[in-house]
C-alpha cells in the first residue's frame, strides 16, 4: 500500500525507521507527470530495495526565468495512482514553502559539468537540480537512488556531486524508455501539437544514424554533426538548440572519436515552445 | 581506545555499523593543532553521543591566497593524545587528495550570512568550510555535531546550512574557553610574540565593556564600536580588521540595539600577521 507523505520530519523518521530494522532504502526523485520512463525507474529501483520512495516535486529552483514551471503538468491523483501500482511504497510530495522556506540561501554546485549543453541553454538549472537532490538525500536517506538515462548531464553532473561530496549513495541509471517509434517519453510530450509528435522521432533516428556511422569507422565529430543537423532540419520543423559529441563522464566536447571511452551524442530541439532532449551513449 | 581511521570507505562503514547498532553518533570537526577549546567540544559531545568521531583535516579549501594553511600548527601525535584523553572514540584523518580527488568540482555556498565579517576579509572561506562540512556529515554520518562560539559566523552559518539542506544533523554549540586572562582559547595564539601575547587580552576586555554599556542601556552601536576602537587601539598594536555589531542569526549589522533578540558583537584583530578573532553574545 503506497502512503503519501507530506512533511520533511515525517519522511526522515519513517526512513531512519526503515533504515534502523536494517532494510534498504530507494529513492525516485521526480517532478511528476508520471510517465512509463518513471515507472521503469520505480520498477528498477525496487529490484535495488525493500523500500521504495518516489519522490514528486516541481522544483521552481531548476526553472529559469520564462521556462515552464507553471505549465509543467501536474495530475496528483493520477501519479498517485501509477506510483502505487509500480511499486513505490512512500510518495514524498512536499510544500513549496517547506523546501524553500524564508530567507533560503544555501545551494550545492558542480562547475564545469554543468557549463556545457544544457547548462548553456538553462543558466542556473543545473544548481537547482543539485540542491534539491541534496535536500532530498537528506530527508529520504536512501542507499540506492535511481535516474534515468534521458537527461544525460544530469546524470554525469548527480554522479560528480555524490562522488564529491561523499554522499553514502548508490546511484543507479535506468535506460531511456521510448514510445514505439522511438521518441523518447518526456513529461513536455503532451505539449507537442499532432504535426510536431509526427516530426518529433527524427530526433532518435538521427541519433542511431550517428551510432551506425561511428560503428562503421567515423571519427569525426563534425561530420556526424551535420548530418544529424542535415536529417533533423530537413525532416521537421525543429530547431536545434544543440547537437554535441562528447565524452560520457566530464561531458569535454570531443573533435574527434577516440576508441575505448564512453561517447556521448546529445541535442535539444525546438519544437515550438516545446523542447525536447534526447541521447544516446555509444561505446567504442 | 582511540583508533584511528584514514578512509573514507573504511570511516562511512564504522559509522553506519554504529548507526545501525542504534547508537547516536557524534562529531567533533576540527583541524587539529588540539587545545582547551577544542577538548571541551569533545566532551560536550560525549555527553550527546554514544560514539564520538573527531575529525582532523587541515582543509585547504577554507584558506585564501595568502593565508596561514601552510603555516597552520600540525602535531598528529600531540592531537591523538589530546583527543583520546578527552573521550574521542575514532579519530578520523582523511587525506587531501582523497578528500579533494582529481576533477574536484563541487562546492556548496551559503549566501548572504557569508557576505559580512570573516567572509568580507576571507572570500571564499565558508564556501570551503560549508563544502567540507557537508563531505564530514556524509561520511562521518553524525546524529549530533559539536562546534565552538569562537566561530560565531561559522556557527550561524552552519545552523543554516543544516537547515536549508536538512541535514538530519542536530547542530550543539559549546561555550568559548578562555585562558585565564580571558583571550580566547586559539590554535593561532602560538604565533603571537611575548609582546603581543601580553597585549591579546584586550580583545575580551573590549567586549565585555561592550557587554556592560549595553546592559546599562546604551543602544548605538556606533558608539559602543568607537569605544571598542579606542580601547583596543590605546591598549594593544593590533589592527582592527572589523569590530560588529549584528543579529545572531541572519549576522545584519544593526544600527540599534533593539530588545529581545541575541546580539552578537564580534571583532578581528591582526597582531602582525595573527589574526584573531573573539565575540560574546548579548541577550538584552
Amino acid at each position: 500500500m503506497l502512503e503519501v507523505v507530506r512533511s520533511i520530519e515525517e519522511m526522515q523518521e519513517k526512513a531512519s525507521a526503515v533504515r534502523a530494522a536494517g532494510k534498504q532504502v530507494g529513492a525516485v526523485p521526480t517532478m511528476g507527470a508520471l510517465h512509463e520512463g518513471h515507472l521503469s525507474l520505480i520498477t528498477l529501483c525496487r529490484r535495488h530495495a525493500d523500500v521504495v520512495v518516489t519522490t514528486l516535486f516541481v522544483n521552481p529552483t531548476q526553472f529559469g526565468v520564462g521556462e515552464d514551471f507553471d505549465r509543467y503538468p501536474r495530475d496528483l491523483e493520477r501519479d498517485t495512482r501509477r506510483a502505487a501500482e509500480a511499486g513505490t511504497d512512500f510518495l514524498f510530495v512536499p510544500g513549496r514553502a517547506m523546501m524553500y522556506p524564508a530567507e533560503y540561501v544555501t545551494y550545492v554546485n558542480v562547475e564545469k559539468l554543468t557549463d556545457g549543453l544544457e547548462g548553456r541553454s538553462r543558466p542556473g538549472h543545473f544548481r537547482g537540480v543539485t540542491t534539491v537532490l541534496a535536500k532530498l538525500f537528506h530527508i529520504v536517506q536512501p542507499h540506492v537512488a535511481v535516474f534515468g538515462q534521458k537527461d544525460a548531464q544530469q546524470v554525469a553532473v548527480i554522479r560528480r556531486m555524490v562522488r564529491d561530496l561523499n554522499f553514502d549513495v548508490r546511484v543507479v541509471i535506468a535506460p531511456i524508455v521510448r514510445e514505439p517509434d522511438g521518441l523518447a517519453m518526456s513529461s513536455r510530450n503532451v505539449f507537442l501539437t499532432e504535426q510536431q509528435r509526427a516530426e518529433a522521432p527524427v530526433l532518435y533516428r538521427s541519433l542511431r544514424v550517428a551510432e551506425d556511422l561511428i560503428r562503421g569507422g567515423e571519427r569525426r565529430s563534425a561530420v556526424l554533426i551535420e548530418r544529424m543537423r542535415e536529417m533533423i532540419t530537413a525532416r521537421s520543423s525543429g530547431a536545434i538548440d544543440y547537437i554535441s559529441i562528447a565524452d560520457e563522464e566530464n561531458l569535454e566536447e570531443l573533435p574527434a572519436i577516440s576508441e575505448g571511452s564512453g561517447v556521448l551524442v546529445s541535442l535539444a530541439v525546438l519544437f515550438g515552445t516545446t523542447r525536447l532532449i534526447d541521447n544516446i551513449v555509444v561505446r567504442s
